[in-house]
């Protein structure tokens, strides 16, 4: 029993979310690049600038049904033209248009050579199959795309450290990128330790409890698209020197829940500095979440392996997911960057508390701001509000706090 | 050509994107049902409620690593208690203490019977192997989690409808519920128009294009965790009706890109009312995305397949996925909700445009106050602003804006 160890938080030595969040920024090294099909790096980071190989659009097109004209002067009301045939989408054609002509075309098909404006064919009469009559006045260059009028040949497309979203994927496909240089994805073990946990229905009956632990983990990286090993192991020290010996010759990141605090049976902290683990920090001044461990090994190979260590109350291993593991594996990955933390509203007083609080809450827009209400059930050991929260909120440790005061959080999923 | 479809965004028939939404909203039935594991339901919907089977806590627990105690009065610093033995966590014990006796207990380990209170290990002396001495004052039912104090055995845990999220999950597991009843996922085939396609690299020259929505439809799907079949399609009247009629015997809902306007061989529409589809809608006043089509097969089972065609831009395939097949899929799951807008201030003036418009916006925080600021490259052809936008946001019809009115829009990713 060490006497330093208090409950309330006012030890020395915790550190603040921010230092803890800095450390896990900076400390890490990015992981290495790999090349991958653009098809296949959907929420991966750029490693590389991504420049543009072709125009952007490739050629001069039409941005719409009706039909590519050439015309020497201002197109007026009852201006006749000559039909001569016809260009579709994807067809190229070697048409080249005389002052007078008209060619009957779709949109996104290549103008010909002498276009010098389109009319769309709302606009168009068909006097006979021969011969068109314009209704409105038409500008010169009237929907026409100009070749590379959004991206020109060789011109910045992304910058490294681009997230690779849903529209950044359609973006470079569009400018026929096929491969893009990504940084790896971590490898990622998960370790789930706590004898209490049951195996099957029937253990429960024995001082045991279900695991909240391992399906939350599993279902946060699903829901990242990422599939993760897990494995629990029992409350002795053989039995978790062994696992993580194991796993961190082999994995980037060891994510552990539960184990870490200073009880009689908390192996992990002490198993990780005897494997040759550097303690990058232990214990955060927070609520939930005091003991969490942060540790780095550099192998033999001066590659190195990263040991998350989470407490193991299930609200405690929430918010260290989301707050956490997700700047730790972003930070694996090249970005030395904050989680994306909204400001908002609080819509009640709230009581001080020595540690800072992530606290579970309802958050909604009222006429662009941004308001916050805190859920019932906070405790560590609690989960069922998740069904109704979206967000975290960060309330800083020391002082009591008034409906109105501003505060900082993040969207939850 | 038809004199009322003319491109301004004026002629009749045009139903506004909030009818668009509601219709969409509305008109499908919900799928049928399935019992899932909870390990694989994340982000489906729930389709009956969920009542607890045990309670939260399963059993009166110690919140600490410390002593269960039972005492007759209140205890002072310097009480001094018997230790007469240990309880760990997921250990079932059949002690019971008598007064003035004390058991080494560890968080999340069931109290024995006649614990009055807890004692953290932080103020308690260790006097010998034997006996322990207290430090400081202690009141009763001290760092106690109580049976059932979360949620008791019957108690509702989750209402039909419940979206599955990362925490749901994990609250549903702490619950021991293994399996959930919840709709199914729709039965998606994504069907891409357009001759104007390249095949490879070879093939752009010709005319053609790289396709983007392709590629933009199965990164979304991927995102959202689920994998959809992609076909390709020449534009030929016969090609586009042998497909559409076999897919719609077997899918829930058939995508189409491009091929919905009322050019030559925009053969989609004409296709599906020739099927057997009744049109919900025909041309939403927005932009991008305006010849946007909506329509529903009853198949003989009585069972249906829906129609989203959306226009060939691939801005228009952006916003048609953000927004309307998004809000498709979760009608198809009873979700009748519309999308989960935010409101923001507009940080400049916007020009008036006859339709509706969907700009791509960049979005932050100030002071809780979301702000908006509008990209450049908004035409429906060009996606490359998609590597800054965060949101889409929604400018209404027919007047100018100026900076610091209130607009909507969606956060996207």
């Amino acid at each position: 029993m060490n006497s330093l160890m208090s409950g309330c938080g006012a030890e020395p030595g915790l550190i603040t979310v921010d230092q803890a969040l800095n450390l896990i920024l900076q400390k890490p090294q990015s992981l290495a690049t790999e090349s991958l099909g653009v098809n296949r790096a959907l929420n991966r980071y750029l490693a590389q600038d991504v420049y543009a190989a072709i125009n952007l659009p490739l050629f001069s097109q039409s941005a719409v049904d009706g039909y590519a004209l050439c015309a020497q002067s201002a197109i007026e009301p009852r201006s006749e033209f000559k039909l001569i045939g016809e260009i579709r989408a994807g067809q190229q054609d070697e048409l080249q248009l005389q002052a007078g002509q008209a060619v009957r075309i779709f949109t996104g098909a290549k103008i010909p050579f002498g276009t010098t404006t389109v009319a769309r064919q709302e606009i168009v009469k068909l006097i006979d199959s021969g011969k068109i009559e314009i209704t409105e006045n038409l500008k010169a260059n009237a929907d026409i795309r100009d070749v590379g009028e959004e991206i020109s040949i060789g011109q910045l497309l992304a910058n490294r450290g681009q997230l690779l979203s849903v529209g950044a994927i359609a973006s470079l496909s569009m400018a026929g990128i096929q491969s893009v240089e990504v940084f790896k994805y971590p490898k990622v073990a998960v370790v789930i330790t706590g004898d209490e946990v049951a195996e099957s229905v029937a253990d429960f009956t024995a001082g045991k409890i279900f695991d909240a632990n391992g399906p939350l983990i599993e279902a946060w990286f699903q829901n990242a698209g990422q599939q993760v090993e897990i494995f629990h192991v029992a409350d002795t020290e053989d039995a978790v020197q062994a696992l993580i010996q194991e796993l961190s010759a082999s994995h980037d990141l060891i994510l552990t829940t539960g184990g870490v605090s200073v009880g009689d049976y908390d192996f992990i902290r002490p198993v990780a500095l005897d494997l040759g683990f550097e303690q990058l920090f232990w214990k955060v001044k927070q609520k939930p979440g005091k003991p969490m461990f942060f540790a780095e090994l550099t192998r033999d190979d001066c590659t190195r392996c990263y040991l998350l260590g989470l407490p193991g109350n299930p609200a405690a291993v929430y918010v260290g997911m989301q707050i956490y593991t997700a700047t730790l594996l972003s930070a694996l990955q090249g970005q030395k960057q904050q989680p994306n933390w909204f400001s908002a509203v609080l819509t009640h007083d709230l009581k001080m508390d020595s540690r800072e609080r992530f606290l579970r809450m309802s958050a909604s827009f009222d006429q662009s701001v941004l308001k916050v209400k805190s859920l019932s059930k906070q405790q560590s050991h609690m989960l069922s509000n998740l069904m109704q929260a979206n967000c975290l909120v960060r309330i800083p440790a020391g002082k009591s706090l008034a409906e109105g005061d501003i505060v900082q959080g993040l969207f939850i999923h």
